[in-house]
């Protein structure tokens, strides 16, 4: 469609600065501090969908961080894609790694840096643009509605009660989400899966308050040792997990969708030194991509206790915490794999120390259909405009809300990610490529074309 | 002596006055936005020792932090004592734990809280009004020597190059240091030892960034995980340390300084309803008073890494870090254990993550002769103020200078410590009896006459 590519690049500098407005807003859901921010971001999101020709938009209130709606319905019997995004980011921290400041975008190599420019706020905004395309051109031959969230990063924990309160406003054929990455421009990909996710925070106490190291040292127990110990025994030496029951529900992947997985490029050489590691580490009997993509996995996200200061202080800590998180592949669940988790560590504590766990939150793994009109309209819009057909690949992040969305809405989801691996999500320096900014708006309409034609 | 302790009854509040100007000056030694007030606090040492009767005090700059040095010298050909003590205090952190602010000190039901109430300026300040008691009474018989540093709690950097430099200014003949506990003021004791030290710093670098858990989680070390593994190898199932080498120096205590040992009352019951515990902890085949005595052990002082802040972040953090100190008895050498931590730390990581152990500070184990002139002194002294023959313990913590003034000096130092275990040094809320405060002020005297008597 040249009309649809044309006014795309007469309009591509002014698709960048409102992005940049939107970036510019530390929307950071998990700390108490934003929450005007948080409000402030959402209204800015209703008020570009009206901009882009939503017949409607508004900002629900809810528990936490407010949902934005947007609408544009040309025809109650043509088919409706509902587009999923999240406008709240991940905290910048550390602040001292960031080459520009997190909430200031700047433009650098082509590439746009700023906390959420891919992560989500870059690949949602790609939606309003397509809708704005669509729009003007005249060439809309389906339904868009908008469901925008602000508690993406901290679990949903407003979004299931949001979503059984308005099931007939939400109500649609597919729901697309671009919130992931594919492989790079010149291999396309889209994932079919992502993994679930459980996450709790634990608190070891020892002694009632910090004691001399040197009057107590040798006689009472160490927090940070103890938990350093109940971390140590979660994997053994094959880096397998040791909590009794935690593979129980893990489907065996087929050795034919190992094949295709295994379709992907992967070169180890490259993704050690593009990590700067010297050897990989993980599950034996996986490659990496399996370990990333069907096998579930824990990792340590943080860890503290004690002096953390500068120089030194010979002191015997009285609490040592972690925050410690698993990503689940069909079919653990959430909720059991969480209480599995908070029982192995509270069973595994000696009594020398009291140990508290408390869950974060958490999400269900995800499977798409390849068989699926949602599927196949993404990856016909693709190879539309990439030139070469999609690879199917399993993802290894979380979007918690899918399978809250399908249990409730009763459809398929579909991921079209524009990001990279190497984005930098959730780190500093995060970063969204300008080339997949604008090829991901250049794509969705596609999308809306295809599914309309196939549905 | 009545008119010692009338001189005392007078001034008592002048007495706490004065101390609590001290421990308003925050004279943090780890911590650079201090230096200014280490030198205020330098300062007004040397000021009290004049105004006490001192002959003569000056601030000496170091390397480091000043030490403050001041005499009253009667006779040269009359014995000298030196009194050993520090002017600087531990971080005061964390902060929210404290019930006053660190630096404000207040009374409460009979003790001072403040950050160095006990640890040292409130025992070092006991050896200032002592000498002003002996001065104003005119009943001084020997000489006295101040050295007060300001860099013992970061490992006493420079008080060697110090030391070296002016052995004919510190000539003396023993050294007397109140910088230790007693058990109570109704069973008064000497501590005959003090644990060596060896301190280090490690930094466990894994992938070169801050990744997403979800996209690498699983194919690439975590290095939280790694860092609490090499952490929980430090200790077998018996609590013994697993370092090779480690032991190898110890000497084994004979039966008879265990049986004396032995004589310290201890409490268990209590000893764990202080701390809060519902069980101790430590190496197999020693009572708790032996772990804290004539044990080497090695103690994590602090650990972070990753996310740490409010909420969860789905992040595997490029690095992590942890204090870890370790306390030595006779024979160990601070140096040879220092390397060994460092050589285990560095070959037992494993090839997915980078190690770098540095080295903050350490010293040598100290053992006072039950046979010296100082420790009779000591011990009549004592007998004379508390009615009772105090027990000879073997000490904890490190005083890692001893075995520096010992090496250079060729003196014999004697430690008459006045705290109680109890104090939460280096702790929130330190404290310091206001009875201890004036029982070291009334002790002192006597050690310095039963001294020049004996000697």
């Amino acid at each position: 469609m040249q009309s649809w590519k044309d006014y795309l690049e007469k309009n591509k500098d002014r698709f960048l600065n409102e992005l940049f407005d939107l970036l510019r807003i530390p929307s950071v859901s998990a700390k108490k501090e934003h929450k005007e921010d948080m409000i402030r971001c959402a209204e800015a999101v209703k008020q570009r969908l009206l901009e882009a020709g939503a017949d409607k938009a508004e900002v629900y209130p809810t528990a936490g961080h407010p949902v934005v709606y947007g609408e544009k319905i040309i025809d109650p019997s043509k088919p409706t894609v509902l587009v999923y995004g999240h406008y709240d980011v991940q905290p910048a921290e550390p602040l001292d790694l960031w080459h520009s400041g997190p909430f200031e975008p700047v433009i650098k190599d082509g590439k746009i840096f700023a906390r959420g420019s891919c992560d989500d706020k870059g690949q949602f905004y790609m939606h309003v643009k397509a809708l704005e395309i669509l729009v003007k051109t005249n060439s809309l031959q389906n339904n868009i509605k908008f469901c925008i969230e602000g508690e993406e990063e901290v679990g949903s924990p407003s979004l299931g009660d949001f979503v059984k309160g308005h099931k007939e406003l939400l109500k649609a054929d597919c729901i697309l989400i671009s919130d992931s990455a594919l492989i790079s421009l010149d291999t396309p990909s889209i994932d079919i899966g992502m993994r679930g996710l459980s996450y709790i925070e634990v608190e070891v106490t020892g002694p009632n308050r910090d004691l001399h190291s040197g009057v107590y040292g040798g006689a009472v127990a160490n927090p940070i040792t103890i938990l350093s110990k109940m971390i140590a025994s979660l994997h053994d030496e094959n880096n397998h997990i040791t909590i009794p029951g935690f593979y129980d529900d893990v489907v065996v992947a087929s050795d034919e969708e190992r094949a295709m997985l295994a379709r992907a490029p992967y070169n180890e050489k490259e993704y050690k030194e593009d990590l700067g590691v010297k050897e990989l580490w993980g599950e034996k009997g996986f490659t990496t991509n399996e370990r990333t993509g069907i096998r579930p996995t824990i990792e340590l996200n943080g860890i503290w206790g004690g002096y953390t200061g500068e120089g030194s202080k010979t002191v015997l800590p009285s609490k040592a915490f972690a925050k410690i998180s698993a990503r689940l592949v069909p079919n653990q669940s959430s909720e059991k794999i969480t209480n599995l988790l908070i029982k192995h560590i509270e069973s595994t504590a000696p009594a020398y120390v009291n140990v508290k766990a408390s869950v974060h939150h958490g999400g269900e793994p995800y499977m798409t259909p390849l068989n699926s009109t949602a599927y196949k309209a993404a990856a016909k819009a693709m190879e539309t405009t990439f030139g070469k057909e999609p690879i199917p690949v399993r993802g290894g992040g979380s979007i918690p809300i899918c399978a809250l969305f399908e249990k409730e809405l009763g459809i398929k989801i579909v991921f079209m990610g524009f990001g990279l691996d190497s984005d930098n999500l959730h780190s500093p320096n995060e970063k969204y490529n300008l080339e997949n900014y604008y090829k991901g708006i250049e794509t969705i309409p596609y999308f809306h074309k295809y599914f309309s034609e196939l549905k």
